[in-house]
């Protein structure tokens, strides 16, 4: 294995890699290639027969995170896209100020949408209000954005990050089955790159002061688990999750079955920096020590 | 034709588009697909022999754009991304807010970055105090976002748009022939699509107050084309432009040839979704009126 602090210095050093700010990364050269050509085979490997592929806006209403509950789990990570004022005057203090960069933030419109922390989230507040007749499976993708402070590391923690969700809405049943083919699937895939995958139950990091005991539930009825990638022989790395939300988005989104009751749905999503870095972690930073990438993802296809 | 007013409506009425906020917009269905195979096309058409491909930040740092002077040029399309202040009262004071969505523009962090208006500014930043010996093409994709209040429409003039730019940084010679090259490329591209382009030369709008002046220098100096495709018997759309910056960035960003002195740039800009529009302004928003989009990409390539 190699280092991963290793691996990206020797990839800033050669510049390949920078950053316009903590956890927001650039890739150019091999590496930068190498994360396309993951992202394609993530992309083939979460599509097929009566999977529907939604290209999602880049943004999500505040409102839409509002009804998911969001504020009280995870206000930490929020980060918004806010334009300026569109008084004239505001815009002529930014233009002539010494440091316009500083005075900008005084002059910000209030935010009325977030940079996603999920894609999924589009899925629920697009089919808000509605009766689903038979169960429906969604793949999406875009750029998500948590702040995570002092925690953000290129590749491993991004503030923005790529992400591809398959999203499946239906029955209890039809979410176990779409989940449990999900880890299958993307345990076969790891293989075939030659990482050796481990699923482990896992839980997400709620706001301790509000979002207080969902943690230690959602880990008693197992509704979330992680493929763990190895950085190290004592450090894995999440690269895919697999959530079961029961009917937690079907009831906030007011989106039924044909009986009337709230849907289930679950969702399983793809970090694709850290499938790179785990392949950095693996076979080194130079394109040199790379296998080829062949017939990794499955034709016979389909959830 | 199709009226484009006609369009969006049977879009939306269908499910097929629709908008997290003004001029945010997602797409799925049949003109989900249509915009993925356009920006396929489009990015095989800027990519060839020579070309370095980058796979940028989705931000860029607002000191990047200060760089490039953009505060007094546009500051009324900024928009930036902006986190949570990690004080971890006031992310309570949001979580237990009866309006979260509301009370989030009162706890946000000082912005440190741009949602970046034009794609080809990380060109510059990452390329910033070198010296380039010889000249260099690269080409860069990602989500532009400029807020253009009441003017914004849904794929004709999106807060958020998808750019894939080419740009070359070389001598004034470099840079000409690569523009009138891309002229040519565009042109039978949107020729190949069944779209009567014509070539117009165009002015950014720059910001009135501090801008004063630069359009007009611009238009005498015919530093930048457009590529308008019709909308309708009397409306064109601009769906690529062709900017020579002189040595504008070379200037402002200390990028110099190897005599030292500063380099010339130019771009090249598609902006995808407009290409969508102009298809569905001649085609109809029906499918079963599209032609097939085949051998739209000469496969001789390359600058």
């Amino acid at each position: 294995m190699w280092p991963t602090d290793e691996v990206i210095r020797a990839l800033t050093e050669r510049g390949d890699l920078w950053q316009s700010a903590p956890g927001v990364t650039g890739l150019r050269g091999s590496v930068g290639s190498l994360c396309e050509e993951l992202e394609r085979a993530i992309g083939a490997l979460l599509v097929g027969e009566g999977i529907e592929e939604w290209r999602v806006p880049p943004a999500i209403p505040l409102e839409a995170l509002e009804r998911a509950d969001y504020f009280t789990s995870f206000p930490q990570w929020l980060t918004v896209a806010a334009h300026l004022d569109a008084d004239v005057e505001k815009m002529e203090m930014v233009a002539t100020a010494a440091s316009p960069a500083r005075a900008c933030s005084r002059a910000l419109a209030p935010a009325e949408v977030a940079l996603m922390p999920a894609v999924c989230y589009h899925v629920y507040a697009a089919l808000a209000d509605r009766v689903l007749p038979a169960a429906r499976r969604v793949a999406v993708r875009g750029t998500c954005w948590r702040h995570e402070g002092e925690r953000l590391a290129p590749l491993e923690r991004g503030w923005a990050f790529t992400m591809l969700e398959v999203v499946c809405l239906g029955s209890p049943a039809d979410v176990e089955e779409f989940l449990s083919c999900g880890v299958q699937r993307a345990t076969d895939f790891a293989g075939a790159l030659g990482l050796p995958a481990t699923v482990a139950d896992a839980s997400d990091p709620f706001f301790a002061p509000t979002g207080r005991g969902k943690a230690l539930l959602q880990r008693m009825k197992r509704l979330k688990r992680e493929l763990l990638l190895p950085l190290d022989a004592e450090r894995g790395i999440a690269a895919a999750s697999f959530n079961d939300h029961q009917s937690f988005f079907g009831e906030s989104f007011g989106i039924r079955d044909a009986d009337g009751e709230p849907i289930s749905t679950g969702c399983i999503a793809f970090g694709i920096e850290r499938w790179v870095l785990a392949w950095l972690a693996a076979y080194g930073p130079e394109p040199d020590g790379w296998p080829v990438m062949n017939n990794v993802v499955p034709t016979n296809g389909g959830y």
